[in-house]
């Protein structure tokens, strides 16, 4: 079922399906820690309804953001997002897949990439691998090799990708960035509160980039249940 | 000068020289956290004046202990250190390249190894780069790709690799030990404080194992200035 969502930011609202395409707290967590510089290029692999683009509008001075989404209806509703919030003059939606994005877009045509990638590998087990969420989560349509290789295709020399991802995948995320010449240069690590592991992980590389990351102090997303910490509403906008 | 430490753990003491070799708090957060089964056979690569191997004969129900260190003097200070704490039975000191491992110890001959090695890439800009504390913290004598393919060599299938490290060369650790089939499991970042980020990085590898790793919550180790945490007391055993 749809439902109109108030992004708290600048007024921006979206429309989600309940069922099928919800955003997490993921996009938020990376739209709010991607550095993005006035009127850069930027690409979002696998956009689902349109919230890291609608987000990075508000929170940087981006300049054309482009999402591509393979889910014909979820690439519906992401254009009918940007046409609600009257921001189609700074964001694209494309429906293609991802794997696709230097065919469609061009070598070294973008400043920063960001990307929510799915997070579980492969689709055995599922159900029904087609369905929209499955999708979303599980490696069904794509691997993170694929979001690599075409990140770092479409990236200018020195641009940026930011992704977040799950903590367990680490080693294989880092070797496969490595791999396509995008080195990881930031990592932040987000613990729901602070004595529990973390259950995120915030990470940006630069394509060319030298060996040395710095990683960040931990986010804390929790003071205590029901509230949440200072930082998390001060620089990330709950 | 040399100096007598009590390691307040298990009436364990040892002698030090301050103008050369001093253990550093990175050993006693090792020892405390890497997983060793009664007896097993462990491999310290570096072992420096022998702290390793002397905290882990009280933590752990180790059985065969061997050190390996490539500067002479620092070996036969760590030689001492393992007769004055009547532990000749457990622990054993070679005076080596931790390079011949392999040939001196042969393959698969441990179930675990730990090290603490030097952290500070090449020996650049260095004044004396023969020099004891440069040997110990640069990489001047061994690389850290040297350190990972003697480990790998000398481990049996499933062996475990224990080390720390610092979390600026997170990306390079990584892709260099899953180069050398020893796949990451474990990661523990330690910070100062609770708001400051890691200054320090404990990772526990398998030889082939299957990649998913297990990021723990972070290890802080002060309270406030001059007060430890109680995970830092009570497990650490400071």
């Amino acid at each position: 079922m749809e439902k109109l969502v108030d992004l708290q930011r600048n007024g921006l609202k979206m429309v989600e399906d309940s069922d099928k395409f919800r955003f997490g707290m993921d996009a938020v967590f990376l739209s709010g820690w991607a550095e993005v510089k006035k009127g850069e290029r930027v690409l979002d692999m696998g956009t689902g309804t349109g919230i890291l683009p609608l987000l990075l509008s508000a929170k940087t001075e981006a300049g054309q953001i482009v999402g591509i989404e393979v889910q014909q209806e979820c690439a519906e509703l992401a254009a009918r997002n940007v046409t609600l919030n009257g921001l189609s003059d700074r964001i694209t939606v494309v429906h293609g897949d991802l794997k696709d994005s230097v065919n469609l877009f061009g070598k070294a045509s973008f400043d920063v990439v960001v990307s929510n990638p799915p997070y579980m590998t492969g689709g055995h087990g599922l159900i029904n691998p087609q369905n929209a969420k499955a999708i979303a989560r599980h490696e069904v349509l794509c691997t993170f090799a694929d979001v690599a290789e075409q990140a770092a295709a479409v990236l200018k020399p020195g641009g940026r990708f930011y992704l977040v991802h799950r903590p367990f995948r680490l080693p294989e995320i880092i070797t496969t960035l490595v791999k396509f010449g995008l080195e990881p240069k930031r990592l932040r690590m987000v613990h729901s509160y602070v004595d529990k592991e973390p259950n995120m992980m915030l990470l940006g590389c630069v394509k060319g980039g030298r060996p040395r990351i710095q990683v960040e102090k931990p986010l804390i997303v929790w003071e205590k249940p029901g509230k949440y910490t200072e930082e998390v509403i001060n620089t990330y906008g709950f």
